[in-house]
């Protein structure tokens, strides 16, 4: 089985895509793993419109990468939590923070500086093969079929 | 220096959603690094209009994500070809499929089978800190200023 005969349903990209694959959805979770939890604050952070950033919410919400909790009863009031499948997002955001930085540099801007907690080192997140620890390189992959006997 | 401290423009996640935060977007560079080079190819893949397909591929070249070649004279066509802009991309793309495949499964979906070229064996994108090749877990980063003289 090639990559590109995965139909568009069966791709977990496009899976993927359909929770994060609008640029201000994508915001919102980076701004909520960062601790922003209240819509006025998502709000400020984007800087667009309160329909906008509800309509967003409402869908993260429901993809199950938010979490809604009451935290005033009159008027209602939310906080929009993380959930442990938007942590594990967090790689994705990593991912597009390293390759910003790497690829689309402003003159202004500087390279996020970050510290592992584990090892107290100063590190780049580096993606590797999980059995051999080398660093994955474009085209070092070949996909196949776990369910299936035999693979291209 | 916080990560919420940093301005919107400063923020190479922002700017990495300003190439690739559109649906669309990211799945023309999905398939272009899967081999697909040509219009029609995209297209059909896609399954949406020339117009918006047209718009997409215009926007990723001036990105610098794909090249355009053009492979015939009369009528004039071209081949959108991934520049290496486009495959350190790649591992945006790996991130997205492997959560797509933990947190978004289908009735019909099957998790990816991925072999390493280097090692030979089955394995799973795995990101680690590159210093202590511990694998990066949720909470266990800090980030700071590269350029200031202390970090908080």
């Amino acid at each position: 089985m090639r990559w590109d005969e995965l139909a568009f349903d069966d791709c977990p990209i496009a899976r993927t895509l359909s929770v994060i694959g609008d640029r201000w959805s994508a915001l919102i979770l980076r701004d909520a793993l960062r601790g922003v939890t209240r819509f006025d604050g998502f709000q400020a952070r984007l800087g667009c419109s309160r329909e906008m950033v509800s309509r967003r919410l409402t869908n993260l919400v429901e993809s199950g990468v938010l979490e809604r909790k009451a935290y005033q009863a009159r008027p209602e009031r939310f906080d929009y939590l993380p959930t442990d499948k938007a942590r594990a997002l967090g790689h994705v955001l990593m991912m597009m923070a390293q390759w910003g930085d790497a690829w689309l540099p402003t003159p202004t801007s500087k390279p996020l500086g970050r510290r592992h907690k584990a090892c107290g080192h100063t590190f780049r997140p580096t993606l590797v093969c999980s059995e051999c620890l080398i660093p994955l390189e474009p085209g070092s992959i070949d996909y196949f079929d776990p369910t299936a006997a035999r693979s291209t």
